[in-house]
């Protein structure tokens, strides 16, 4: 899947920002240079220095004798990256006042790790989709290569976290780890199901995206040694951007700006993902409207006019605008999480950071 | 891939154990009923209430409020399994006097979390093999949620080793993981590449398969707090225990005893993986032997009649019988390294074990 992320924090300055899935594998980022000298956005300012740390150290810790391995991973690493949650881990742990050391490094490289071995894993073809005949997301290196240098990378981010030494911390990222394979098994199991309702896309987007935030988050505030209220705080803001984060992914997967703007849509579509603006626009439909959704998403009945019939359909309802309503809930959320901490830099940019994911939109 | 662990170590005593793998995923054990009452092999006998435990636990952990979790995981559970990798975490603790307490229950349970998680990814189906048109091995469950429950095992072991709370455990679980990935990956490149040599098969088989029979045997020695050179002859033993069993398992693969009792042979031989059987008969063999394994395992054009000709040049080049011999080598390591422990029974089983791994081939 493909999606882009813009960014307008000043009338000055337009990043746009391509989270590229698939074949890359790994995050692209790229400015729009015609409107802005080179910007970035508040956030990557801050941690611009330790992120450039933490890449020297995932190239490092990804090497391995194993030739095919470092093959890969340079073809992620070469791709760049946006390294969102990293970030996380490396703000949070600034703004709750570490200084004392290079943890923060070695866990946003953690963080990175399990976000990579995840997205490798994700993008595993399932017999069911290639005897239906389409293209596979990992056809440079097969299915059996992506999986176990994502098991590589999985273990490797545990070997680096034991380094680390915090049992906390080992808590904390092996917990999202159990939880995101949970969430990605519950998406696999409500994948063409039309009947599949809020709660359980709920509990799908906090588990496969929204947990890892969480966790990048909090991890900043354990390197700290911060109180637990601060930890909290930290995962909860993490847990809230994430699902806002999935839920603008979701919409822009139905957006008609986007497929003017020549971007990829309708990849949740076309594989019968059941994401919120399906959900509310077959529950705000008549029997003829569930027809429709159950032939395309359920049967995977899909002819090619039946991508712009949904998007009709779903701004009839209004649900994009509703799924958008819900993703300023959730942006209220994460902000107001964020209320102990005193007025500072980082916490504007944590500010900015949820308005921005939730601008893509537009 | 199937074998067999034929087990005689008394006359009135004769246990067929199967390894299972593919469809069931797990392992299989059946006593054969005509011969003998009931029979455990002496290590099974020492270990047998304490693996009634593990697999209690393993039962509770794998347990998730997403039915595929379980579904699968009640899969594997309902195949039974021989648990040796478990049965060697258990066995060790005991060996070295561990008493106080029920930490090696729990860490047998990672072993074999982590040990059930590379079988479900080891599955996993290549775009290229189906375009080859051959049968994928897990057609129950689909490539998708073998990849996610095995990294949900994955992630539930270090959930696990976390609640255990030993850095030192975590660090050789952990290093184990990240050494199997890189064996599955070094065996993934050289597959179908005849010009593999025993050195790097044998880096194949120590990270694919002895790493975590090392693992499994120092963990033991870890909870009971033995001193580093115990620890270290654990490990040992399980190293080359391992080399051993895959030794002979790569053996079985060829063995016409096999063919003869109607068990599955060859699969290697289709796949093209490169064994020692293979390696040993390519280098001994003439211009025009080395064309028949170019063709059949590198170019995997193969005929009806193609296997049994291959096992043909085994037998003529000492092949198999050089590869059995290789594993008693290994075996001898094994043995000698246990020499530090005092004799008792669980040092027999130990050596026992040794033995039933190699006379499985007769």
């Amino acid at each position: 899947m493909l999606c882009s992320l813009q960014i307008a924090h000043s009338s000055s300055i337009t990043a746009i920002i391509k989270e590229r899935r698939g074949k890359d594998l790994g995050i692209v980022v790229s400015f729009d240079n015609d409107r802005t000298q080179k910007s970035l956005d508040p956030l990557e300012d801050i941690v611009v220095s330790d992120l450039a740390e933490v890449n020297r150290l995932i190239l490092r810790k990804m090497d391995s004798p194993v030739s095919l391995i470092p093959q890969l991973a340079g073809h992620i690493i070469a791709a760049g990256g946006k390294r969102l949650r990293p970030m996380l881990t490396l703000a949070s742990a600034q703004m709750c006042g570490y200084t004392s050391g290079q943890r923060h490094i070695a866990l946003a490289a953690c963080v990175e790790f399990i976000h990579t071995a995840t997205l490798l894993h994700d993008d595993v073809v399932d017999e069911s989709l290639l005897r239906r005949g389409q293209a596979s997301a990992n056809d440079i290196f097969g299915n059996k290569s992506s999986v176990l240098v994502g098991d590589f990378l999985f273990s490797r981010a545990f070997e680096l976290m034991v380094e680390d030494g915090s049992l906390d911390v080992l808590r904390i990222l092996s917990h999202a780890s159990a939880v995101i394979a949970e969430g990605e098994i519950m998406q696999l199991a409500t994948t063409n199901d039309t009947e599949t309702g809020e709660t359980t896309y709920l509990d799908v987007i906090k588990g496969k995206t929204a947990q890892l935030f969480a966790a990048a988050c909090r991890v900043g505030a354990v390197v700290a040694s911060r109180p637990r209220v601060e930890e909290e705080a930290l995962e909860t803001y993490g847990m809230n951007l994430g699902i806002v984060f999935q839920l603008i992914d979701d919409v822009l997967d139905y957006s008609a700006e986007q497929m003017k703007l020549g971007k990829t849509v309708g990849d949740d579509f076309r594989e019968g993902k059941i994401t919120l603006p399906v959900i509310l626009a077959f529950r705000r439909g008549d029997e003829q409207e569930r027809a429709f959704w159950r032939r395309t998403l359920q049967d995977q009945i899909q002819s090619s006019d039946d991508l712009e019939h949904a998007i009709k359909l779903m701004v009839q309802h209004n649900a994009i605008t509703d799924t958008i309503k819900r993703a300023r809930h959730y942006g209220s959320i994460a902000r107001d999480s964020l209320g102990i901490f005193k007025d500072c830099q980082i916490k504007h940019a944590f500010h900015d950071m949820i308005d921005f994911c939730i601008e893509r939109v537009h």
